[in-house]
């Protein structure tokens, strides 16, 4: 059987007339937000460029950046570019830690949305035979209308569980006979952990072969793990909010790394301090300007996520757009500690590893005496005495040290001892540092 | 101004010409129904009754009736009409007493599901120009789907909020000028409290002037307190998971009753002891068969629901579409105490006439020494003695005897005393003697 596409003439479209449809959305683009966004056009006066200046994409550096706090200055509505009433439908971050960040949707921008979640689940395998359970939580939250738009297109048979309740997921999976899953990261292994619970082995008792997640850095080892346990395809995909939520970029069958959509998405790697463009293969953060989007355009939108383009185009696969790696980190997520980055995907990597520890983990870092310390949880998949926990402790300990660049301290726990979570995305990561400053 | 209807050809239907189409599509359905569900071969051979017997809607009592324990002895896809790819979506009850029923969808069926709920949000007041919170939650629930899939229809800006959170929804009301919400009953009761907790009064301090609300048995006293508290327009939408959720039935303007989309639905009224047809004005159990539903037709469900058909069909909003009177009660719901039925709505009617008496309340069923005892638990609006909180549970337990044959114990709480739900229905019934009899 041939490569499934969902969109074959996008999707394969030579690269040069790409260039001509990215060049004429793009200037587009710029004249809208312009026109119809106060910020864009004071940002773009202040740098004395109009949108005539725009020719074309060779031009983005002209442009002004993007940020979160731009969109948390203007919320709610200040970068939004159409009259409200062309507004279809809103998401939203929590805004757990201060305001929510906004995306927002015309009938046209939900069409794109719903056209490159479509051609992305097909990327992952997802076809019109297939009973789809999607997990994450429909609502403000971009994941679970994300997929749903995707898969209605595809025309597969949507189990819209939500978020939570997991028992009865699983329950779902076996009476409905469903063959593929999407999920945040975490909450797949909340799915493997509750199956076994309930006495199910996922690989022999359910149908269930193919997967997507997304929305948490993962690693290559975590992929593993995964798919090893339900003996399923793993796919990564990628997307935010602010630009639409999941759909923006997805791996193929090759997994060498995640087509991003480049019709609908211009696609920079900068030097996060700098701001200078990088080339390809050089690691940096992901920018992105969007050349579809009427209700709420984005020029150069810093994504906090680090990753870098892959120089190569061709891709076994027969597409045509260009590839990212996943993502390694976000800026927000690295940790100082003693002044050393450490990086949170760094200690998954190494952990995962050892096939004699589960899935779950947690970093903590604590202060004592104005000196930081590292400490890392870990269970062990099956239960363990004291020695071996000690044994492996130390031997994790070690590796981890020479990743690192600093020594943590290790400690391997029982199976099932670390808290896990039925919704949202999971928190690996404790500082305590800040809490012993007050 | 006009009336508005979102598809005034059908809504205003000659009734002449909805009987010819009412016809056509009943006969087909009968078919497909026998043809494909092994359920239905079986219950007509056995009535003797065949496609061919069925000339219109008045051969409809030849036809045997389907029951929720049909689909529990089908789940999960023995009434299922159509081959599994076709199928796109499917909903569930929670379930929570037994198995989950289910409703399954093909394209076709979503686009039906759209119409009617366009048509009954259009009733509701929902234009394009609206900013429209969906409080209900999306998932395997069908209030959240139903009421997205009609606005987008309407192309009204939806804030798809979802169930929860009631602080962060009372905070999209103000930051994005919300200016009509759906939820359950019991939902919009427990904003109104937020909304007073967080020091926001709905009527001056939000935009929300209309409000369409179901799922739940309520009472037109409890309906106009609803709107005092928000100074908003009440709308009452109608409909269950196995027919297709929110959009089978609502009210227009003039309130006198819910319109049923009879192009899509056959309505009957039973007597729910002889299964006799009853006429109209007649209280009995609501029957619906579908006219248009692919992926799981049914016959003669029996809805549990209690109403009347009105006997006039002319009303002045223009819509020939029949009217059925609000639901007073499920057949399930009635509570037997020493042998007298009591129905909750009944309870509800009465207390919500007294203005200090706030919206939130729960009828208890206790059994002493083989005795029945019932006592309704009321919370006072405002903080009051308990002189006066004995007086008025004096008047209320009084009245409550005329109103239900027996006299139940009243007693009148401090505000915000009774427990709330954040999501789903409110349970108001407790019945211990159930747990007493182990």
């Amino acid at each position: 059987m041939g490569e499934r596409y969902y969109n074959e003439r996008m999707e394969r479209i030579d690269r040069k007339e790409l260039l001509e449809l990215q060049n004429r959305r793009f200037r587009a683009t710029v004249k809208h937000a312009y026109e119809n966004v106060q910020y864009y056009k004071k940002a773009m006066d202040e740098k004395g460029v109009k949108p005539e200046d725009i020719k074309g994409v060779e031009d983005i550096s002209k442009l002004p950046f993007t940020t979160k706090q731009t969109l948390r200055d203007n919320y709610p509505f200040g970068m939004m570019a159409v009259p409200k009433d062309e507004i279809v439908e809103i998401h939203a971050t929590s805004g757990t830690t201060g305001q929510p960040t906004l995306g927002l949707y015309t009938v046209n921008d939900i069409e794109v949305w719903s056209e490159v979640s479509a051609r992305s689940l097909t990327m992952s395998g997802l076809t019109k035979q297939d009973i789809f359970q999607i997990t994450p939580s429909f609502g403000m939250f971009t994941g679970g209308f994300g997929f749903y738009h995707g898969a209605r297109k595809i025309g597969a048979f949507i189990v819209p569980a939500g978020a939570g309740f997991s028992k009865r997921q699983i329950q779902y999976m076996i009476d409905f006979g469903t063959t593929m899953v999407c999920a945040v990261v975490s909450y797949i292994l909340r799915l493997t952990e509750t199956a076994h619970e309930m006495g199910i082995d996922p690989a022999k008792d359910t149908q269930v072969r193919k997967g997507v997640f997304g929305s948490e850095i993962w690693t290559e080892e975590m992929k593993k793990k995964i798919s090893k346990a339900w003996e399923m395809d793993v796919y990564d995909i990628y997307g935010f909010t602010e630009l639409c939520g999941p759909g923006v970029a997805n791996d193929c069958k090759y997994h060498e790394g995640l087509h991003v959509w480049e019709d609908h998405f211009l696609i920079e790697v900068i030097d996060p301090k700098t701001g200078e463009q990088l080339g390809p293969e050089e690691e940096g953060e992901l920018v992105f300007t969007t050349l579809t989007k009427e209700a709420m355009p984005l020029l150069r939108y810093r994504s906090r996520d680090l990753a870098k383009v892959i120089d190569s185009i061709e891709c076994d696969c027969g597409r045509t757009h260009r590839r990212i790696t996943p993502i390694r980190g976000r800026l927000d997520d690295m940790i100082k500690v003693r002044g050393v980055g450490v990086w949170p995907s760094a200690v998954e990597q190494t952990i995962m590893k050892y096939p004699e520890i589960g899935m779950e983990y947690q970093i903590q870092v604590t202060r004592k005496e104005a000196l930081d310390y590292l400490k890392i949880l870990v269970e062990s998949k099956e239960k363990m005495d004291e020695f071996r926990k000690r044994e492996l402790a130390d031997k994790l300990s070690e590796e981890l040290h020479n990743v690192l660049m600093i020594k943590p301290e290790v400690e391997v726990l029982d199976p099932m001892t670390l808290p896990r979570q039925e919704v949202g995305k999971a928190k690996r990561v404790i500082d305590n540092r800040q809490v012993q400053h007050t």
